[in-house]
């Protein structure tokens, strides 16, 4: 007697076995017969296991007869060819244990399908829906994907630290970590509340981004990621923000600007290559209910080499197009979401790779390029712009000068003794470098259609919101 | 041309290539017939390249015959067999470029050897060396391990939340995550701190386990994993406990404890034997520097079962053994570390797992056996006891019989209305499940013979240290 998964009974190669099955009732319906059929998930896949109950069973009028959507069983029987349209096989029951119930009263899955929003409040419920089991099923192939494309490729997997002192990046606001007691923190003599009396003996917070400790690993083992939670303590409600949300950073040695634009390509076709190949009973879900285009913009992700476009060309194309947008056009300023969607969306039907963007605009660790012929300074930044999503990726080529690197410091009026590690990096055996930052959410965004972030994570934290 | 890796490069069928090689110098070395040996390093493992500089390269004099330890270069030449003892290969270098120099007299990593205890004052450095290099190679494929073994079971990869405002294990003092002004916080008419005026409009803290959130997943999809950060605000300074460490919890729906088990000896094995397949030249190191007993531990633990035992059967092992214990031994006590290695080293000389052990010293959500025959009450919790570590594992079969746990609650006086949800998950379709926590930082520790804990992870968070 083997246990099978929802997923391996599904299939034809399993005709013939014994075989226990276990997971949740999604439908029971009674033939006049004097069976049942009984639609079991175990979250495997999106399908449901056909399971048929004879009226032999010794609980059938006592147990079977009366299991509603969410019992949980287990079954033990012979996997059979079904007859029935859209599943090859089928499990004849000759045992059924009931594990536990579910009170069609207060069980609130019932077989009314519930708004996103309302999933929302039923967090841990909610993975039990074809919806959100659907994007976890994706979200872990994506994860997946993400370690295997650079494992592959000889970077090695770097855990930089959440708990950080340092506001390197000042890339957004930050959460305080903190066991100084809320009501009355220990205080200095002079009335200041005494962080030095914090675990750590100073300020700490929640990361921002692993980048700077990662480079840290770059200069030393070459090529390596990073994969974690990172943090943001900004007070947006929209449906692309989270408070907390995992981000995958690769930083690689010896890698300058095109090599980096060519790493990103390369690791966004293969998530969503993999997704394709792997995901497709889930993608057809997504299809029909979420977002009818996913499937030829996943496609032709894959297809198409991505558009390499400079920031001062797309500049020029914006202002050429003819095109009437809300925001103006000027060198110098940031690309407005209608600005990027425009040039991936209308301009291109691609992928764009914008790059070269004012240094003015663009933190201090970017590589400073010479100025261009108008004498306006660029630095070596990149964003990869997606059709439907817009910036999914965004990296640069790192500043690898210690001259350089220490004047664009002082303009940005950041203190050096901050960053002494950060510039001993390029003290002694400097590398020119490069890397670049993927939110996980974003992507799996991209890949499932979900228009709303909170969906395609566990239990999203936002504003006034950490339940579970 | 092509761009190789010191890895790469260093293999036989490299011989004959013509490739660029970049990394960081180790040692130079001059002949007296003209020319210069190169040892390059570029963290793609622990041997380096040799590279041959002979005199006729434009920049000999002027830069290559001054190079020195640290040194970024990037040298363009011939693959060639090597003449050398202990390598296959050698670059003969045609043009060598000098990205950054290392100036000798404040470089800290010069040919004398540092203490692991100096190396953690220049984190930012010392993954140069060879031996924190070693446990970060190592430490990678300890984590694609991880995930490889979930992932080709069928289990899922789930984020679970870092900051969390339910209190849910009691597992250990926690951090908390907050927006409030350190010094003004915002406050209630009566003057108590208002957190309700707080990021997420309550306390938050950072996670102690995800193995709650993880039961959720569990119940809906069946097999699922986390692998994320966990926090512990205790102020220990021993070479065994950080404030941050990364941990793999498993979770499987219809998994008992016997199951629960299987699992946790085929995970170990699984990481070990990948360990020690895939690392050999580091695991060299280890043995030669570190501990001598390194490769003999690790083939016994690939090679031999566990050893199962309940505890009960442990203490009366214990108190026959005639050993005099510091703690004394008596059922219903928790076992002390001269115990657990008393088992595991002395008593079997292989990894044990302890189970059923008594109720009375363990969490609320654990399975609660029948009362045995002297009447005393055990729970389904299992702890791996691996020799030269003690534990590495623990965890248990969950309890999922509502009433039972909702006593169990009451009995250690934790309010329902926080785990609402927890009990849900037993109040509508119920299962068996079960699962474990291994620590990473523990894992890596077992497979390096690392003594400290901060030195197989890259920047260690320990009381008043948060150093980069």
């Amino acid at each position: 007697m083997q246990n099978f998964s929802v997923k391996e009974a599904r299939q034809e190669s399993a005709i013939g076995v014994a075989a226990t099955v276990s997971g949740w009732i999604r439908t029971r319906r009674d033939s006049k017969g004097g069976f049942s059929f009984l639609e079991v998930n175990d979250g495997s896949c999106l399908g449901n296991l056909q399971v048929v109950a004879p009226a032999e069973l010794t609980n059938y009028e006592s147990e079977v007869r009366h299991l509603t959507a969410g019992c949980s069983v287990r079954v033990v029987g012979q996997i059979v060819a079904s007859g029935g349209a859209g599943q090859a096989t089928e499990l004849r029951a000759e045992a059924i244990t009931i594990y536990g119930g579910a009170d069609p009263e207060t069980y609130p899955l019932q077989k009314k399908r519930h708004t996103l929003e309302k999933l929302r409040e039923w967090a841990h419920l909610r993975p039990r829906t074809n919806a959100i089991g659907a994007v976890m099923r994706v979200r872990n192939r994506v994860c997946r994907s993400i370690h295997d494309f650079f494992q592959e490729d000889g970077f090695l997997y770097i855990q930089t630290p959440i708990i950080t002192a340092s506001d390197c990046e000042g890339a957004g606001e930050m959460f305080r970590v903190t066991t100084l007691d809320a009501d009355k923190p220990a205080r200095t003599p002079a009335g200041e509340v005494d962080f030095a009396q914090d675990f750590f003996g100073k300020r700490t917070h929640l990361t921002v981004s692993g980048q700077l400790e990662g480079e840290v690993y770059a200069s030393a083992l070459g090529k390596i990621y990073t994969f974690g939670p990172t943090f943001r303590a900004e007070n947006s409600h929209t449906s692309r923000h989270l408070a907390e949300f995992w981000m995958v950073e690769p930083e690689a040695a010896f890698y300058e600007l095109p090599d980096n634009i060519d790493l990103a390509q390369a690791f966004l076709k293969r998530i969503v290559g993999d997704v394709l190949r792997d995901c497709q009973e889930d993608l057809a879900l997504f299809t029909e209910r979420i977002d009818a285009d996913l499937m030829p913009r996943l496609e032709k992700l894959v297809a198409d080499d991505f558009v390499r476009l400079p920031y001062t060309e797309a500049i020029t194309r914006l202002t050429d197009s003819g095109e009437s947008f809300e925001y103006p056009v000027t060198w110098g300023s940031d690309l407005q979401a209608e600005h990027e969607r425009f040039l991936t969306e209308k301009q291109f039907g691609a992928p764009v790779v914008l790059y070269d963007y004012p240094a003015s605009i663009k933190p201090f660790y970017m590589y400073v390029n010479e100025p261009d012929t108008a004498g306006r300074l660029t630095v070596r930044a990149m964003d990869v712009l997606v059709p439907g999503v817009g910036e999914i990726i965004g990296g640069s080529q790192r500043e690898h000068r210690l001259e350089v690197l220490e004047r664009r410091m002082a303009e940005q009026s950041l203190d050096p003794a901050e960053y002494w590690w950060y510039t001993d990096l390029r003290r002694y055996g400097s590398v020119p470098h490069s890397g670049f930052g993927l939110g996980l959410e974003r992507m799996v965004q991209y890949v499932t259609g979900m228009a709303n972030i909170r969906d395609v994570i566990p239990f999203p934290r936002t504003p006034l919101s950490a339940e579970f």
